[in-house]
């Protein structure tokens, strides 16, 4: 882990908390390339009725666009949950230099926990990983949401 | 195969034809649902710098778009070449129920030549597989493709 990985990870949470806000899966990612923030993005599935909005598919979107070219050459993505199957092909595809996640996904995640795509040298790009950076943090916000969620369901049909 | 299959790949590989006008990697994409075509999309990553930009991200986006949704239940995605893992995770997020895919893909594909992650039952959805549609017309588009692009850098340097 680097020294600076903590103070990123805070901003991918500062995102993740603007998902909540929105009543969407609290999830936040930020791209960091030469010690700089040049995208941030949180997931809006529901608010966009789209299924790729996913934070790392919105930060990458938009970290494109500022550097002018869809690779990622040198860039670190942080993201607060363990990247599914579509966001670590999303890395491998924009090369991404290295993937920081706090939670793990222990259902869905293709960065180490169901499978690890990021490390499969079949492909012609690898990203490298590191986990569990503010995973508890993460994970707690995610599972209040799932709490509420749950209580909410139960609450309208009593 | 369906009887229809024929002829909602032929719609593909004009989608693909687009992209090849405007110097992208030719591959192209419709997604049906109902027996109409509901999204088309050709691979864009060169002109709008975006790494996401596939044929198969961008009609699914189009058709969330369409059905107001991000569930792409009851559709079926025709694309002329096998689906990378990026895309690939994108139908098992958006729920496709099907996809047809033209050309293999030997180097990168997800749908059975490198990995197959849309029978993988590890997953909460998993996407029925047609291969070899139309593949020699898919395959062609991109062998000469790649064959221009090869003697257009070899003209270059002489």
């Amino acid at each position: 882990m680097l020294d600076s990985d903590i103070g990123y990870m805070k901003e991918a949470l500062l995102e993740a908390k603007k998902a909540e806000v929105l009543g969407e899966v609290p999830i936040g990612a930020v791209i960091v390339k030469d010690g700089t923030i040049i995208a941030k993005g949180h997931n809006l599935r529901e608010t966009l009725k789209d299924p790729t909005a996913h934070a790392e598919i919105i930060a990458i979107r938009e970290a494109s666009k500022r550097l002018g070219g869809w690779r990622l050459h040198g860039c670190t993505l942080y993201v607060t949950l363990e990247p599914c199957q579509m966001c670590a092909g999303a890395l491998i595809q924009s090369r991404v230099d290295r993937v920081v996640y706090g939670a793990k996904d222990l259902k869905a995640g293709a960065a180490g926990s169901l499978l690890n795509l990021l490390n499969d040298e079949r492909f012609n790009h690898q990203v490298s990983i590191e986990s569990g950076v503010l995973e508890e943090e993460s994970a707690h916000l995610l599972k209040i949401f799932f709490k509420n969620l749950r209580k909410g369901k139960e609450d309208s049909k009593s």
